[in-house]
């Protein structure tokens, strides 16, 4: 075995054992384990910023990108809102321990499930330290224990990071080892860290689509991914069109980077000569490149429409994270349910319309993590939906579809109360 | 591309068609398929009966074991008890369209869940034909379309029943191309079809050990597996002996080549001078072998228990299938408990006791799929628990976890009903 195995291979023991202690923590245990956490990024603030200053010099001098250096940076106003997203984990409800059920069966067994905690999570992820605190504390408020694989770019800040975690759940009388870092970052130990399907439960890539593929492809255990999407608004010959143009224009420019924005609109030919301007002088307001089908570009540049050029076979496909929108007609319902079918990768998509039976047919047949009606496509968010916190956005449809909350990261247990019953 | 690949591709965009039509196929169509599926089965009786006489005579050429042979034969009466199943699934809920819940949220969008089925699973599994229709029965009644992939051993049974079910189901006007039975038996294809991570949504394995590792580690989709169990019933000092005997001799005897057959017996010694020679009298009579750690050797020869040998190394980590049990003796829960972490796999464990503490305990502090007090481990089972059928007994923790019926092979999908929310 090698050196780096080993490190994988202790650090998962520990992690799996304190797992089980984890599993019968109490809440008020993680709870204070939490806030704890909280008080000591702010306690500590100024090593975790010294430690960060070599990150993001080493990152400077690696020619990381301007935007990459800004995420990766803290400073004491990020640290204060690290400091309060986890104390707001703190307030969620614990989901350790709910009953799902309980049924009393005709042989007098009592027969139920109860939530309880999956064990160990893995997760991989780039250059962000905040992620190492987010997904810490909501691992740890479900009584999950985590082991967290950073990027490279950020294991200065990522060892003190984790030895506050590791010290504030053990002051708060928890398992300190329920937080394991790898601190080494060779890129080969992915690999074998994927291959730990004995003691890995499930494991939670955040990351570009490059990393996401290697993880799913590579796993040997259950994987939760998420957070990419092509989304699409479609907007029916019914739909009262002061409302699509609001809809469209939120879903596409609230915030451009995030997984849940628009990336196509899909308009009815019997609304899209009226429809089609309307939005263009909207889009225009906000700077939107619009990449049209035949039919969508002829009306936009009809209309006058400057920033309208045509779409390249790429770009139905293509979830563009920038100020681009993919614009095309259909004549039918179906058609635009077929455009979605082809093209859609389940995340988030809505339609725009008054007619009952449209509404009804697009949530019937769309196969998404999130359908909506008359409502912006940026809402898919746990804490927009009562969820609290969320890890991810789902886009696969076991474990958990659309957003991951604090309960979607437990299992179940079957529990059964006899009094001496045997099969016959 | 090959052929195979060919095959498997095409039977896999056919499968992906067919799952989106059946996800909006109504119930009452989906039960009178199955009805048709049950009918067809006895009409065409005679013509499956010959298929698998061919299947039959290929076994026996190459010398397949009687077991085998038994397990792969179909006749009249065994085709009447396929048929029976397949009603009783179309008898059971749909579970299709469920709300899972539906909340008003301040802003005024309605957010629920609704179950939908998964969309295709692949099913992988070994020399039994009656599987061919439980799987496919309990796809269809789920909404989900099915690629089935069978041995070598059963493909001519195959065919004729794979036509059955797709005629089945067209003759019901549903989609018949919902059941894809891959008729290339060449193990290489396996690898192949593991692949297929944008057609196929889950894949469950339902055959040995070796056919459950080659696809956890080479799948890129969810798997479900399970199936395999080393269970303990631990006996208290605090247990009822009576009842402890009854219990341990149905989860041992009742049946003993299922997966919730007990394996170990893990007695406390305050109570294993009395509880084991009682035992040993029981299991007398049903042949059962015991190998005994050294302590509950001595007090089993001190008793003149015939059918006890010392226990090996491996012992405590088998499943039998047999009639053979692994005895221990420990002096605390603490220790049982311990034993159960160290050696179980997480399918079925009981507890034997009169203590509430020691049971609360137990129920806490085991991570297994069914946790009992008080009751034999041959109860973990769909039907049993009230599920009307399984597909399997889950071992993992993801998708679903012990008796996996029609519920579990299902997703949900969140509707929103806006009024033309935009997001802040």
């Amino acid at each position: 075995m090698t050196t780096t195995a080993n490190e994988l291979q202790t650090k998962g023991d520990a992690a799996r054992r304190a797992a089980r202690e984890l599993a019968r923590t109490s809440t008020d245990v993680k709870n204070r384990a939490l806030e704890g956490i909280a008080d000591s990024l702010l306690d500590r603030a100024d090593e975790i910023i010294a430690a960060n200053a070599i990150d993001v010099e080493g990152g400077n001098d690696a020619g990381l990108s301007p935007a990459v250096i800004d995420r990766l940076t803290l400073n004491h106003e990020r640290l204060a809102t690290i400091a309060a997203d986890t104390r707001a984990i703190a307030a969620l409800p614990d989901p350790v321990g709910e009953m799902l059920e309980m049924k009393l069966l005709p042989n007098g067994l009592r027969v139920g499930r109860r939530r309880v905690p999956l064990g160990v999570i893995a997760a991989i992820y780039e250059a962000r330290p905040n992620v190492t605190v987010d997904i810490a504390a909501l691992c740890l408020k479900s009584g999950n224990a985590t082991i967290l694989r950073g990027g490279k770019e950020t294991i200065n800040s990522n060892k003190v990071i984790a030895s506050v975690l590791r010290e504030a759940i053990a002051a708060a009388g928890g398992p300190g080892e329920a937080v394991q870092l790898i601190e080494n970052t060779d890129r080969s130990l992915i690999g074998e860290l994927l291959a730990m399907k004995d003691t890995i439960d499930l494991v939670v890539p955040r990351g570009g689509a490059e990393l996401i593929k290697f993880v799913v492809e590579n796993a040997t255990m259950p994987v939760l991914t998420g957070g990419i999407g092509v989304c699409h608004t479609y907007v029916d010959r019914a739909a009262d069109l002061e409302k699509a143009v609001a809809i469209v224009l939120n879903a596409k420019t609230r915030k451009v980077s995030i997984c849940n924005a628009l990336d196509t609109v899909i308009v009815h030919a019997d609304v899209a000569a009226t429809f089609l301007p309307e939005m263009a002088r909207a889009f225009a307001e906000k700077e939107v490149e619009m990449r049209g089908d035949e039919r969508a570009l002829a009306i936009l540049q009809e209309a006058g429409a400057t920033q309208a050029v045509a779409a390249g076979p790429e770009d139905f496909d293509t979830e563009f994270l920038s100020l681009t929108a993919a614009i095309r007609v259909v004549d039918t319902l179906d058609e635009a349910l077929e455009h979605i079918y082809e093209h859609g990768t389940g995340h988030s998509d809505a339609i725009v319309t008054e007619d009952y039976s449209a509404a009804m047919r697009f949530l019937d047949e769309v196969d998404t993590a999130v359908c909506y009606v008359n409502a912006s496509t940026q809402f898919t968010d746990g804490a927009q939906f009562g969820m609290g916190a969320e890890i991810i956005d789902s886009t696969q449809k076991t474990i958990a579809r659309g957003p991951v909350g604090l309960r979607e990261i437990t299992t179940y247990k079957w529990i059964v109360f006899g009094s001496g019953q045997i099969r016959p």
